[in-house]
């Protein structure tokens, strides 16, 4: 195997596929990048046990500057091999592998030589032949995940629990998560009415991943299903995520039809407020902070205690209040997370009781996206 | 004590006196921020083992809109009332000290209720009563520092290594840092002759900590030396830091008079090589890159090795080689940090054998600055 490069894209594709690779896995090929050469492309691969990563450099890619003067393959140490190449003095780089696996990369008057491993031992990845096909808006999905993916649980004791849950109506794409205290649940229309064989679940930190390689240049990518493999295809990338086996709780009982009290506010002050009276409640013992509704004057306090170092208290700007009076108890992180996933937006927030789980959702979209939270009980 | 500040300036000056606040400290009342308002000014303080900082805010202040009601002192803890401070929602604040040290802080909606500790507990700041001012410009003060400090020992086991040691002659400051593997020495022009009682040693950490505040905006500083202490002063800011005891080494004759082989080059040159050979060096077991200069030829091999990885060999691009021929080894990291430290510069590094220490000084002042190294035996 013989190519010559432009750095700058190796580099770019070389940090793609190393959110696959991990330096920590036990075993010694999969902290390796494995590198083909075929006579009209190079094909760059990185692996763990959760996901994988495949993507594409053509010798029509004029940025490229490819030139593939022998084809052939090598595994080299992922991280090792990625520092040399961002360090190498030219534009341009040689990567050369003769006998026993040994690699010579030169660029400029720099002239490494490391030691590679045998191709044939990297794991081959899964095959993914599915019939149908979803197109997704790359902006919109990559919203949705990091919209729900707050809510994945990070305790292993339920794994089900530390994946996103996706269901297919018509054409309409809905993801759940929850960790059991809060829920995020996001719908979006998908261009076209697709049949999704059966409901799936993949791992959050697998789609954090993908969410952070769908950058502004990518506009449409694909996903295919098989058994237990989510496939998504995008800008010449091949992104493979094993599903989560077992089946997902029945989500939708949880989510409150009805309401005593609600208030409607922007997303950005409320979220200042909570962000003050965590402050104390972090120093304090139990993370809990409390709200209190007075419907009549209108009137919304939120305060946060802790008896050694002190307390907070303040009222809260809002839009609107209307319903009961209410004292609720909650853990403010996870309000925190919820307004931060709203971004700058008038939220309505509704309460039914102070041990029932509230909801917030945006007031110009109230269908589409939800976040709940269960209080915590004080008394 | 009751006043009311502009939040902007008064969190600038609380980042400053954290600098001498550690949450680690086992003294309870160390971890605590002193506030003093006398009838015209404000007066933090912070104070750990090595360094103590003292700042004030006049009611002169324009930009600060310093109201003090009344005067008083309290403690609280640093960390977590910057945190307030910091997140309090109007521009301006009001602190007010009640009955058992409970502070009351206001700002916009919100209110805090904090409690503080008896501010006659903290510990009192050094006396230095010199009769000796040496006037600094800050700039170029803090370049000696961070040029120096490079070379400080980061190991306790020989406590008066972990200074820079300052000496005085005529209208000359010299500043001198070695961790017995490499050594940096500076001298810079005072703007006056001065005579100092003796010569110091001041921690580096203490240094690093007074040269991240000297920022554009200050000009001048003045240092004042006790028997134990020294004491900066910049901008409203007093900035002590113990002095450390013993008899530092004597560096001078350390430094090679002569030279069999020089090569003169520009700094980030060969710093770009260093970098990627010192990628193999830390890959293998000992940290080393061997550096072979052929005179005749005018050409300058630097090359790394490791067994179980690889290895690196490239030409050096240099402005001049003259003397003996030279193979010698050394610590990579060492050389990265002496070449950093000269920014984009010319520098001759000269040489007296593959044993023996070598030194690196600019071109253009060969007297003032000098980095040396102390080469690794590996035969």
């Amino acid at each position: 195997m013989k190519f010559t490069i432009a750095r700058n894209t190796f580099i770019k594709k070389l940090n793609a596929v190393q959110r696959a690779i991990s330096s920590k896995t036990t075993i010694p090929i999969l902290t390796g990048l494995k590198i083909e050469a075929e006579n009209d492309r190079l094909i760059l691969t990185g692996s763990n046990t959760d996901i994988s990563i495949e993507t594409t450099i053509a010798t029509s890619d004029e940025d490229a500057h490819l030139d593939i003067e022998s084809t052939g393959s090598i595994v080299l140490m992922a991280r090792f091999f990625s520092d040399i190449v961002k360090k190498l003095p030219d534009n341009t780089m040689l990567l050369e592998v003769s006998d026993g696996f040994q690699t010579t990369i030169t660029s400029g008057a720099s002239e490494f030589k490391i030691n590679g491993l045998d191709a044939n031992n990297f794991p081959r990845l899964p095959e993914v032949d599915s019939q149908t096909t979803i197109t997704l808006n790359a902006d919109v999905f990559s919203e949705m995940i990091n919209e729900t993916v707050i809510a994945v649980s990070t305790q292993e004791s339920r794994p089900i629990l530390t994946g996103i849950h996706f269901t297919i109506e018509g054409n309409k794409l809905s993801a759940v998560a929850t960790d059991s205290h809060r829920l995020s649940q996001r719908v979006i229309n998908l261009p076209e009415t697709v049949k999704m064989p059966e409901d799936i679940i993949i791992p959050g930190k697998s789609l954090l991943e993908l969410a952070r390689m769908l950058d502004d240049e990518i506009e449409t990518i694909t996903l295919q299903i098989s058994e237990n493999q989510a496939l998504f295809t995008f800008d010449e990338t091949l992104f493979y995520s094993r599903l989560l086996e077992g089946l997902y709780p029945d989500t939708s009982r949880l989510i409150p039809k009805e309401s005593s009290t609600e208030m409607e506010f922007e997303a950005p002050e409320l979220l200042a407020s909570i962000e003050r009276a965590s402050l104390l409640s972090h120093a304090g013992r139990n993370n809990v902070v409390k709200l209190t509704i007075n419907a009549e004057s209108k009137k919304v306090i939120i305060s946060g205690d802790s008896p050694e170092v002190g307390n907070v208290e303040e009222e809260v700007v809002t839009k609107d209040v209307n319903g009961e009076d209410l004292e609720i108890s909650f853990n403010p992180d996870y309000l925190k997370d919820a307004l931060r996933s709203f971004g700058h937006t008038s939220i309505k927030m509704a309460f039914t009781s102070p041990l029932r789980p509230f909801t917030l959702v945006p007031t110009e979209d109230q269908e589409n996206f939800i976040q709940l939270i269960t209080p915590v009980r004080t008394f």
